[in-house]
């Protein structure tokens, strides 16, 4: 099981970030974000919408306190300070994926099992999700053939199942 | 050579998504983004600003007609309606990889070489970048061993070159 943590969500600045980390963990397989920071009821319809839209059991849960979320996952934590995310990926059992926000509190890095960066350069949360998931799941992602809308891949515009 | 084309940016609401993706571009090794939209200066400065710091020829320029950018290049078209990416990942040449804003004209459907799907999921351009990137550049990175600031990988905490 694949779960994401995103830290420290701000409602005025970080909405379509977050939403972008919110449908990444979905896309690339997780079954749930988490988040810290301000709650935010129009963060958490938009990412419902989607769900309801496109399939799948996707949740998406305000938290409080990040830590008890720690307990008996492999948590791994993405930032651009990390150990190369290419010899880590292999992982296996319940993992929890942390995302940092503006601040990232120290004990993040204490607390978590691994610290991994895709590539060491300042980029995106929302890439280096996208690409530490692909590599942890090789590329196998979900269908959700539940959707009301299906895309069918197509090389020139736009079709639907 | 890889670049980048980011579509329809639009200043007040799109300066944050559109530096991730010049950022996610550089460091997955492209060596330049062109945009269309609203020529944003504090756009092109953050990006720049990045550059200087942290190393690399990486350049952004403002155009007003995407299409001429086509010429002599393979054009990929990052769109969820897209067929796999994982089929068409493996390209030779001069790469112009189109990455969409709020509304795309239906004639880059047309004219790009290749529309491709990273996922037919909603989610990001940002990840859809990265993670079609990464298979491009077969996850080796440039390393910008210019940079004023070079980060270390560590497995706890921040560590600088």
């Amino acid at each position: 099981m694949i779960e994401v943590l995103r830290l420290g969500h701000r409602i005025s600045r970080d909405k379509r970030i977050s939403t972008h980390v919110a449908l990444v963990a979905r896309s690339f397989g997780a079954s749930k974000i988490y988040y810290t920071g301000q709650k935010d009821g129009s963060y958490e319809n938009s990412v419902e919408r989607i769900v309801s839209e496109f399939g799948g059991n996707f949740s998406i849960e305000h938290v409080e306190s990040y830590k008890k979320l720690f307990a008996g996952k492999t948590v791994v934590h993405l930032t651009m300070y990390g150990e190369d995310f290419l010899e880590v990926s292999d992982l296996k059992g319940d993992i929890l994926i942390v995302v940092g926000g503006e601040k990232v509190p120290g004990e993040v890095y204490e607390l978590a099992d691994y610290n991994v960066g895709v590539t060491n350069q300042p980029h995106s949360e929302v890439a280096a999700l996208g690409v530490f998931m692909d590599h942890l799941v090789k590329s196998s992602y979900p269908t959700f053939k539940d959707g009301k809308v299906r895309v069918k891949p197509s090389t020139k515009g736009k079709e639907f199942y």
